[in-house]
């Protein structure tokens, strides 16, 4: 699936759909296989214990999908997530990033299914696996079988 | 399954473990059969279009969960989230609270399974569903079959 | 959502469809809120033990959701289940027919929405928790909200 | 995560353990990363259509993963399966077997989490994810981290 959108204009496109997340993550590389996005873990994501909540993982693992089926199907503001499965396998190491590797498995003319193993950088064993699938408006894809 | 807190110690014992969620969440109702608990909805919970965001929505089914766990086995600061499944089914309403109804499925000796349906203030269609299950500490609870 | 569909026509088309289901299922109840589907459990259901094994369950959850379904929109023989999550939460009993209790959250114009609590006949403590998202036919149907 | 059953020992005591699927399946491939296996499709995992059914697709899934799993603990008959998530994705090749891509995300003390992409053969597009974890006897396995 060819990627119609770089690194910078993924960036751009969502800091300004998503104001609030503006800031807490980047990409870390991108190609047709791969997505790797970086949570820059801050005080505001931590739970007691300095470990990353359920729902900050849940955010990388949304926000991750998102980017990588908007860089296959352009600037669609409107794709909304309909599903989404997680497995919370490991604490998150404190004091160090999240990083979400992203693969899609799935894009089709409604329907985008996209898989997330996060890790705690620099340590090799998934904290969390998520799949999600994304409902897309009429018209803004065709069909990749 | 009887309850062993009532909604003011787990609000407080909660509010003390959690001090990041203190203030958006209350307890509206909770007896053996069923909990409903309310997202305070507020600026910092919305995405653009003024409705309640994905993580949001997690969080409160994912808190919801845990109070009504808790509610069974007491003070148990240990239970973590094991695995989340989340369908997302309708736009929230702006400007309303988000309301969580909360089952308990299953109260095991080293897992508990809840249930929730999560509605917007005033709409008796549901908004999203999720199910969770929680690892619990050894010794913390007595399977309940 | 009002039924178009009745038990006899229900039952009578899903047989014809699926050949191969033919006998194992009964539905027990339905009407707006809830149908009742009955797995007639048979040697060939089992696992070793003398318990449903968990692909008859999923089977059991996956077909009352799509009648339920069918019961709204009608013949439609082309919707297909696009997601499942299920929690296995408690061993069948042995020797005794499952019952599953089956609710549809959302109907949409391309995606439905189910939920079923599966039972050992006799007692009141599930067995399982499934949902499960069905993709429709454009045309099918016309949006609940 | 080191194996300590070969493909043959792993194929006696399933075949032992669960007769009803002797036949079905063979591991194609394992080593510490992937397992293969190979669901032989034949006339009865068919629904119209000449396509595997959903169950027979879980069926798979678990079958496959509760392999690595022995693969690693040994012939430990009572892990069973506590949560199942599939996304099924694509309509599988009719005339062709169904190959399961098996790794194992999570070996813990009680829980092990375990992930499969499903493909029918010859053609690198998944049919079908599914994530699923299984709850292991007390003093079956020591914790992986």
């Amino acid at each position: 699936m060819a990627l119609v959108l770089d690194r910078a204009e993924l960036t751009e496109f969502v800091e300004q759909a998503f104001a609030q997340v503006k800031g807490d993550f980047a990409i870390e590389a991108m190609d047709e296989e791969l997505l790797v996005l970086r949570l820059k873990v801050d005080e505001r994501h931590l739970r007691p214990g300095g470990t990353v909540s359920g729902p900050n993982i849940f955010a990388l693992a949304d926000v991750g999908i998102y980017f990588a089926i908007l860089a296959r199907i352009g600037r669609v503001p409107l794709a909304v997530t309909t599903n989404a499965s997680i497995d919370f396998m490991r604490k998150p190491k404190s004091g160090v990033d999240l990083l979400a590797h992203i693969r899609i498995l799935k894009l089709g003319r409604v329907l985008a299914v996209g898989d997330a193993l996060i890790y705690s950088e620099g340590d090799d064993r998934p904290v969390a696996r998520a799949s999600m699938t994304y409902s897309i408006p009429p018209g803004a894809t065709e069909p990749q079988g």
